[in-house]
């Protein structure tokens, strides 16, 4: 298969290379993303200003191209630009740290993933629920076998949630839905040295109850949680119900 | 009603100022926005770097606060730390330019809006179809029509476009799913004057039909569009088929 990976933490993340390894060797596997760090974009693009393309050697051999933008930016430029074909398959990760729950819209792993899609691209969004001493190895290994048994749906992505555990402690895999419950959060008031106030938003936690049918709640299980999601926003039920109004056949200006 | 403004084209654009206007005087009515223009940065939140709050002021009265991060920022910090008592309802606008289709996806207007519907409050996002020598009034005034005559449904929100016409052209209202038809874009490549290559990114037109019932197509008939849109970006159908499946009782590792 023709891959090509892609992140939000960065070209040189030890996630993105774990994912290098685990396809080089056996499948087309291509690199573009973001040259630094582009957590919390979500679904951010470049367009007031230019973006530059860099390669990048590791070990003195060519690694992939580093984009100076956003991840959908890179996953833009790759397919439009930098790639001969487009590939078969695009993979953002390995994030360090979970994207669950209300975190999905943050999320720049995630958003990668959804411009994919948007290009009509198969797509898999993978992080790894931990910030400490990462070891990437059986993510990378179990994103593997699933892309390589599974045929992936065209507009839609999975995002795909790994628990930090040894492979032997992973309860299983589950289908989830994206939780909704709105997230604790608060910003913490700090004075500078120049004494002037600043803020810090600080996020942890969740205000209601995240639902057993959830992603939040399989990956706090231990188990592999794979939720698939799409990019139109459309509420569909309350348009129905919009619909039916005739409320607003004239507009009232 | 206790109503926030805020906006993506920063607290000193026009378009902001026109709701201002038309609210203040019978609504009690706070501003709250980024400092600076943050267009196309999605969803985007500040979370490795502080945040600044400064007053601001009109022709020597106090007009509101602008926050040094993205849309999105403003809202939470709105919500969190500067309101005393949180809005009955959040704008988000008015947009120099059109929110519709894919774009929404990229749209710091719309997820100003998506912010405050994760924040529990009703919110809309409103966009004027024209990026020239806009008239805002007309747009601000079916805003406070609308929202003094319809009650919204929290955790939704709506993604409003006006066309850019006389009130008298305007067609009707048309209440509209987003398009997802993929856009025509393409990469400009240009040598900067140190003979390097940069790149623009350049989105026109769709590549496929949109569809009649969309706001693509609302807003090109002259309809104002309204799209009601949420956050929880599961694709239920592919989930319900996920769950049916046996294949994965197991994980693979």
């Amino acid at each position: 298969m023709r891959i090509l990976l892609t992140n939000d933490d960065g070209i040189y993340a030890p996630g993105l290379l774990s994912l290098y390894n685990a396809f080089c060797q056996s499948h087309d596997t291509s690199v573009v993303a973001p040259e630094g760090e582009q957590s919390a974009v979500g679904h951010a693009i470049s367009i007031s200003s230019p973006l530059r393309v860099k390669e990048v050697y590791r070990n003195g051999k060519f690694y992939g191209h580093a984009v100076s933008g956003t991840p959908a930016d890179a996953v833009k430029i790759a397919i439009h630009e930098i790639l001969k074909e487009p590939p078969d398959i695009v993979i953002s990760g390995i994030n360090l740290g979970p994207n669950v729950g209300i975190n999905l819209l943050y999320s720049g792993t995630v958003s990668a993933a959804t411009e994919s899609a948007i290009l009509g691209l198969p797509a898999i969004a993978v992080s790894l629920n931990t910030y400490k001493e990462p070891d990437f190895s059986h993510a990378a290994r179990f994103i593997k076998i699933f892309i390589e048994k599974v045929k992936l749906p065209k507009g839609i992505c999975l995002n795909i949630n790994i628990p930090a555990l040894p492979a032997s402690k992973i309860k299983g895999i589950a289908f989830t839905r994206q939780a909704t419950a709105p997230l604790k959060e608060r910003f913490e008031k700090r004075i500078d040295p120049h004494n002037r106030i600043y803020y810090w938003q600080i996020g942890n936690g969740f205000l209601s109850d995240v639902g057993k049918d959830t992603d939040v709640y399989a990956l706090s299980q231990g188990m592999i949680s794979i939720t698939p999601i799409h990019y139109d926003l459309t509420h569909y039920p309350t348009l129905e119900g919009l619909l039916k109004t005739t409320r607003f056949k004239d507009h009232p200006l």
